[in-house]
């Protein structure tokens, strides 16, 4: 077990933010349930006294201390490392929602919980241990070598060829369009958020990278990326159950974040064939311990939590966008 | 991944033991079926007519190939290794049942089997590597070391308490008692197998073991370790669903004899923190989609596929005894 100080840096700031994440929405559901009790109008239906709530603005805040700490998780270990973890703020959700909302969680869904945690303790044990990053140059070359450009030359052409040619005509009878569209961007944006992460670790430590056009373009990079994977995040969950929309995000997005990063940072040279197999099958037990818990959150309650979906996703816009979280909508396309 | 031979031999014995072990449930249940068809009389209710099916009996052969590959198996690599294996049998009874039986899979029990596999790389990998043994004397200085002596006269005292004290009041209500003696007697049933096996095997190799005296001591313990266990693996399954049983004494039974063999073989000697943690973690994967698969059996089909709980034994005789497994008195019980 050769951890180094930064993954445990890092690891620590991806338990705190899916502790917090996690956490965020029930506090902004307890707060829209006061809202609604208050004021006789829910938040899907058009009220907005959520707004006058302080409970919601403390989720709020919960969710952007959650988000700036998944942030800088990026910065200080390999995104192999931090994607999946993300997975823990769902069970800390599932748990408090258990005890606090009283939302009873099915039995398979602690089996869910379990594997979660199993499977994520593999992945951290396993995690490789990054070079340290002297300057941003350092990134810019690793974002244009060959094999990275490669993907990233996929990722586009694969992207507007969903958007042009398969999101009119299957966009909102197929999950997969919109959901691959975020997920795409989605290791886009993880990757530059790393990029832009380090480099401004490194300004923080007293060498500044801001006089670098390179920090300003990944700066531009992380913003187009998070608008498109929000906008489609948002098209997805518009379209379909929430339900059917989080675990299928969460599956395809992590996989092609770690795809991006095992690319662009080489996150498994140097590493044996053991761990590397060992981690992907850790990573395959919390997949599928999230939609264990996701499919079976229905089993038990036809009223079941919503919302968090985005915890899924590597973003804060993507969040402050769905902030509410409980649209009626998605609840009554769940009813059976 | 230092995969030694001898570790090799003994993972490709226990996959060719699953694969014998789940296919002759579902041969023998065709044959039952046959023999049903044909005389009119079901196996439970009295009738012996599946005695004179072919189909029958040839799965009564698979098993016995199944279980000798199984014992071959522990005597070239370490119980931590094997024992966890023994949940591949059961995705292959169910993969089989889904194919020829047509007991239809439910979709979480898919994803139980995805996890026991990826449960059981991470437990291949990181299995250790036995010290190479030369003589049943050096067993034999295994088995009287202090710790696992107190570990016998541990699991000797809790048996007694179990059979003599518990059993009379509880042992008809509570699914522990009976599920734990088996257990225990189980774990020390695969110490004396192993024992056992390596004697023979080095007795195979031309270093003739049966001279000493204590080759017929394992012999005898096998006998009474298996006898018990299989008399009260069979309590525990007249009293309890098939359902119920089987689980929980895969659970019991394959700690208890991790427990046993890292004591005595000191397994987990000269590993690391991290590759100890990992094999854990890995156990309690397979363990999750073990349960995942039994407890998902039963949410579509009402009739459901019995007797596989005898694969989770490690001994012959417990199998030959429940050999027709499919007894009407669990079928009725199962229902709701």
């Amino acid at each position: 077990m050769s951890f180094s100080r930064d993954n445990l840096k890092g690891f620590i700031l991806a338990l705190i933010s899916s502790g917090f994440i996690g956490a965020s929405f029930i506090i902004k559901k307890k707060g829209l349930r006061r809202a609604a009790a208050a004021s006789g109008v829910r938040a899907g239906v058009g009220g907005y006294s959520y707004l006058m709530e302080p409970l919601w603005w403390l989720g709020m805040i919960t969710m952007i201390i959650g988000e700036v700490a998944n942030f800088v998780a990026y910065a200080f270990a390999p995104a192999v490392l931090v994607t999946p973890l993300g997975a823990l703020s769902i069970i800390v959700s599932a748990v408090l929602a258990h005890f606090m909302l009283n939302e009873k969680l099915h039995q398979l869904g602690i089996l869910g919980c379990i594997m979660c945690i199993a499977g994520s303790i593999i992945i951290v044990i396993h995690a490789p241990q990054e070079q340290p990053i002297l300057s941003v140059q350092e990134i810019w070359i690793m974002a244009t070598q060959p094999s990275f450009l490669l993907y990233v030359g996929s990722v586009v052409i694969l992207v507007f060829i969903l958007v042009f040619h398969f999101a009119p005509q299957y966009g909102h009878t197929n999950v997969l369009v919109f959901t691959g569209i975020c997920s795409l961007m989605g290791s886009l944006s993880v990757m530059s958020v790393k990029a832009l992460g380090t480099s401004l670790k490194l300004t923080f430590e007293g060498n500044n990278q801001l006089i670098y056009p390179e920090t300003w373009f990944f700066m531009l990079i992380v913003a187009i990326c998070v608008i498109m994977q929000m906008n489609y995040l948002n098209k997805a969950l518009d379209t379909f159950n929430t339900a059917i929309v989080s675990p299928i995000y969460y599956v395809l997005f992590t996989s092609l974040t770690i795809l991006a990063s095992v690319i662009m940072f080489k996150d498994w040279d140097g590493q044996n064939a053991g761990t590397i197999i060992s981690e992907i099958c850790a990573f395959i037990v919390v997949l599928s311990g999230t939609i264990l818990l996701h499919a079976t959150k229905d089993f038990e309650r036809s009223s079941s939590f919503r919302g968090n979906y985005s915890q899924l996703s590597p973003t804060l816009s993507s969040r402050l966008c769905n902030g509410n979280g409980d649209s009626p909508q998605h609840e009554e396309q769940n009813e059976p």
